[in-house]
């Protein structure tokens, strides 16, 4: 679905303009097993804004992602490369689509056959964990496309970049394909300056994953349209909830650590949501504007009630020593969904108000699920690209969707900030109009 | 599904053959709109015990139930009856088809044109709650049949006996139908025996409604087969999470207050459970028999487990004072789910083994999806012959499936004791197979 | 979904008494890996007819079956034993469940290591068709639980029995295991017959599977309710197409050569139906009070019509060399959903009224569909009692479920006629008032 | 799913910059019940090439649409305006949800109350066919959602323009939504044509609706994604049928006249077909390179094949005389299903070959299936984009989506051709690797 935003402030779109990074090479080979007569040539670009206002003059050198695609001339010898796949982070559906795309294109269109599976994320580099590698061909991943999770297994947190190189080196992969979010596409900028710094050969290529869609100029993530499906079968499972007993509140708390898209998009999917509380956007709790008047006015004109909350809203109802920190130090999220729910309980009751609220959590039922169709065909052409972009030899760049085509998109680029809500953009805007919430802020 | 019960020892089956109670019968009409040629005889019965050993003598007048079907006779005149519907306890797969079922064979059947709805369970009786009773008529009732939960609402808990028979009285309801559970079948006998002693003409007819399944001498309870289908779901989700993560376990919550029957026949469906556990089997948590010793020895062995509770397994986890009691004074169920969560949680980090347990409770998600064909076809005909027996003027009896026929059942024998997975029969012995479990107790 | 037949006039409910046949028993072992406390003892039977009349006096050794379950004692040395499983005859969901149960019982139940699987059908055992055997183990079968159609495929029409006798004592089968109906049971008869001519000690144990749910002694038959759920679809299809057309007629032709339970069951399902037509049930075409008229006053009062059709209704309407013979000479059904469509189409055109009429036939995509949570569970229990049954030495019979238990069939009564939907029933009673049809009959 | 077109070579995109037309202007209002702090100004317009080659020149004043969302001053006056919705020509999943968008949006946004649903397409304006209108307002259209097919129906073909414009003048419509594919934007444009000869104040929208996503700059039509997923399971089902089968073909029948996206797509979200047939591309039947042969091949080498064809392929193996005209006196297409399934069998049959080919055509199951979540969300936004070019009195135009972004397309452009597959681009290369299925071309 489409981002109304410019795109026009974005900090950062020169750097696109460099083009992601190649790795030296000295040695250039011609596809193998083509066959085809089209090729993507390199010099041809999606520009980054595809908007233009009549009579403002075209700018010289606009930013532009270079397109994705098969080239002409290839880097690595499929004879002699070894690839590695990692998956990182939190489940998403379509992990296994996807790993099953890069494998199947390296091995029947480029005749590479030396492939690794790395388990449990960056945990499978590091000896220490005692994960064996996976053998990866067409008979380990024929199968694995109707299948949710992820067959390789994953894993959050870092790992030191010294000992990932150190294996990359160690098993003498030539490209490493690593599939992860925000933190992930981190960790590859940091392992692909590493390599840069050893002066080894190895490529790097990203395939942006993030249930949450909050990648920037990923335009959307795959996993995403399953993900709101599965969403809206937990909606309704709380509108029927808040249906069928007197004052029924029906409150699902969603994917969202910083953005709010799936809480958004579900919200429009089946429009029995009324209010729907994302990160981007304040609200007050108290007070003839906050959500708890606002929430009484609803029931005691219609005697029910549906809240979707994404699981990053609110967070300001929360001391950093009530959220605590990870193994890392970052602070972790305040629990918003029972926050809410003791909230409403406890306002309602002193009231004397008699409510039944009913609570969701269906993150995991969400994010293991099987990819649908679209997220199947998605993650092919995802796997086909990256595969594509690393046979050539780029590095430190992903593979992503912009304008509706694929591009390669500079690490650097996607990091510099969180896609998210546009507070003033149709996609609220929308939400607004289904749900009726008013701006749930207090008059200043 | 089956239950290898053999029904012998049931404490209270003669009963049964005193048949459902009948109110008095001045006024007999013939059955209008009919064009059968079929009718059910009263006189023919089905009985209890459908087992049989060849050379021993066959017991003169067994426990039998009447059967359920349209009678030649009616007792009430359809142009002067007004009907009552109610729906409580909790929410169940089914409900509105159930409801459409009665109110369109009241309507096209027998021509009863003044049903009405009362919202949110006994409440609905209760003046002080302001609770509108709803007119129901084909329209109002045609296009409920895709959708889940109860649009007559729900509620649990009792109210006084005299107000709600007070309510009929009010209402001059002369047909009473109590979709419920155990709660509500003993709330029917008690407002049954009120109008008895009051002298009133109004029939009571249930329709046992227990996602559970544990209600005696209900074959299978509507519902049942669409939550199992659902429970499925969320296993495969917690199966994905635990083969995904390095020693994954999946923990499942599933309903069952004292009879296991939803989380044995999904552990079924899916064979991908390790462990179920349920209020029927008692299981030791420390020792070299108990859970958290096999669970590790699972995880050594394949790196990953699930594992599937109903909420009424364990409790004796709990002290009374950790369970509380609810508003009527009864004790309430300790939450298994989380207390194993914290427990395995607990033990593997004071073992320094690192382990992902995801919790998932999909309980709301299960109980307000929309019913299945089967469940649709089966409400149909519970509906029906609901209908059937209180046109012909049966009362306190309830219509229930058993050895496959539908019968009426006099609630007295209903509520005898809970319905419950038998340990040594064919259900438990297949779970025991399929998981590998084992006993999970401690040699003594 | 209960049969509402009395059961006392099948013509051969004597034969039941008998038992099903036993191979001789020189070596009896006791069940290895048991664990069990409680085996299901061969005097226990299952009365055929559960109904009662009281006061009429008791019959003395009635009918009856013999209660499946796992015996104290059995006949095959495990460790000696060769299995065979064919599947025959048409698709059906659950089949690859089925065969998985079979083989995981044996395989770990019983500790049989060796088994094959015989791939399309009877064809399997005919060295001329060059078919190879599966060898079958728990990693062969482990994941085919969630997929539709057959892993081993299948194929119609009878085999020399002489071969397949022939190959089973090549093969040193001991134990072999049929999937299949009404054809398929006939054949297991005969290989049972010719495996006694010739003294051998081979147990041949069915399991019947029939789309139609047509067999008879047969209470549901496994796939039959996910068939039911898959042709729901296929008629919300018919509804929504009838309903978006100005006079628009949904027309689904559904599975069900000589029984209607498919359409007659999916059309209580959903209740858009308006005419069900079923091989049981004759119908007139022309005359006041036949399909065509009664179709054309629906249209005039409504706009439009949704019309189920079994393939076997409407025979009459054909001759014998319009259907044609099939290889082995018996007659083929005429194609009733293509002359519905044309005679109807013809009907309103001679009228000059214009019709929208949609056409779907989707049997295909209903027999070849993964089985539902309930099927999985209830193709376990029938796999794992088909091999109880053959591990004791039980042959010539199937194992099916009636009055709600397992039970063992001598096949020469399920053979004896077909299950048909009684016209005079509680469930053509209930299609009758959900689509107020009629008896689409024109006045003697 | 993005089309790896340049768009350069599109005839006529210079009329893009005439941007939509608009109806005079002498009232103009500002929008009602606003409350956005943020406007789509008519000036920012979206480029149809998103494509830039470093040192090219930039083009000036290249070809863009105009931007969609809502403008600050509306053309319309509420209170006055007389709205009216009609949707044509064949099914689609979402025309409910977006006739429900287009009136929620009309009625609570922009405040105007007053609107018809035009029954059974074009028709409903010609008073001989005698459909009434339908008043439509909240309470009509809550509950479509859900449902798939057409509330208001549909038909095919076109009526006179006359008769439809004196229709518009004589209900005194002012907005008229024209919901179709590529017959419906003609007839659109013809009426707008025929409304400016008249000089009328009457705009017309068209939001264009194609399953077979043939619509020119329409990146992805509402309802496609959710027919690639019905279509998955017809193959799936397809793909059981022929592995469950000796020489088991699958042949699947799908949507595609003119394009093959749904064939394509969907054989890529599988990824268990070995032909996909599309009109776009040609194909031999006979000789060693056509598909006879290379089915042969793919037989004797796996055993089964699946065949997923689109419905306007082939089309070179029919006479104009076999294929037929319509009654517009336009060809019909052959039925390319049928004739493959009689070559295939008679091909096999010739040889001696025995093959079981099982023939599926879902299409009336795929288009008349409610919408899945993404395309609910997708019909909202359109709905809500067609409302606000509307009200601000834009004609003659369509609402779409390009680059991924919401935008004004006139008509002119959208029917200057049909959109296909680039047999050159991604998606068909991504289809024949999928397959393997090489050119099905003998050597010239």
């Amino acid at each position: 679905m489409p981002d109304d935003h410019l795109g026009l402030d974005w900090p950062d779109t020169t750097i696109a303009n460099l083009g992601p990074a190649k790795i030296d090479s000295p040695l250039v080979k011609s596809l193998p097993n083509a066959g085809f007569d089209r090729y993507s040539e390199e010099h041809c670009r999606v520009l980054i804004n595809p908007y233009y206002q009549p009579g403002s003059e075209m700018q010289t050198d606009p930013p532009s992602f270079e397109r994705a695609g098969p080239r002409r001339k290839i880097y690595f010898d499929p004879a002699k490369l070894k690839v590695a796949i990692v998956c990182c982070g939190g489940m998403c559906p379509g992990l296994n689509n996807l790993v099953r795309a890069i494998v199947l294109q390296l091995h029947y269109l480029y005749g590479v056959h030396n492939i690794v599976g790395v388990r449990y994320g960056l945990q499978g580099f590091i000896p220490d964990y005692g994960h064996e590698l996976v053998e990866l061909g067409p008979e380990v991943v024929m199968n694995v496309h109707g299948r949710g999770g992820s067959f390789l297994g994953m894993s959050r947190g870092p790992q030191p970049v010294e000992d990932v190189v150190d294996a990359l080196e160690r098993l003498n992969i030539g490209l490493l394909f690593t599939i992860g979010g925000d933190g992930t596409l981190h960790a590859a900028k940091v392992i692909a300056d590493e390599i840069t710094r050893r002066g080894l050969k190895t490529a790097v290529v990203a395939v942006p994953k993030t249930i949450d869609n909050d990648i920037s100029f990923v335009e959307v993530s795959f996993g995403f349209q399953t993900a709101v499906e599965a969403a809206t079968e937990a909606i309704l499972s709380a509108h029927n909830e808040a249906n069928g007993a007197p004052n029924g509140i029906g409150l699902v708390k969603l994917m969202g650590r910083n953005s709010g898209f799936v809480a958004a998009h579900a919200t429009l999917a089946l429009t029995d949501v009324n209010f729907c509380l994302i990160p981007e956007l304040d609200f007050d709790m108290e007070g003839p504007g906050g959500l708890l008047q606002m929430l009484q006015e609803r029931l005691e004109a219609r005697g029910h009630a549906v809240i979707v909350v994404a699981e990053g809203a609110g967070q300001k109802f929360f001391t950093d020593q009530e959220r605590g920190t990870d193994a890392s130090g970052n602070p972790k999220l305040g629990d918003i969904g029972t926050y809410l729910k003791e909230t409403i309980n406890r306002y309602f009751s002193e009231k004397g108000i008699t409510t039944n609220l009913k609570y969701i959590d269906p993150s995991y039922m969400i994010r293991s699920r099987a990819a649908n169709s679209n997220d199947r065909i998605y993650t092919g052409f995802l796997g086909h690209h990256a595969v594509h972009a690393g046979m050539c030899g780029k590095t430190d760049m992903l593979v992503s969707l912009w304008n509706n085509r694929y591009v390669h998109v500079p690490i650097s680029m996607a990091i510099t900030r969180r896609r998210t809500v546009d507070p003033h953009g149709g996609l609220w805007r929308a939400v607004q109009e289904a749900t009726g919430q008013g701006s749930l802020r207090n008059p200043a």
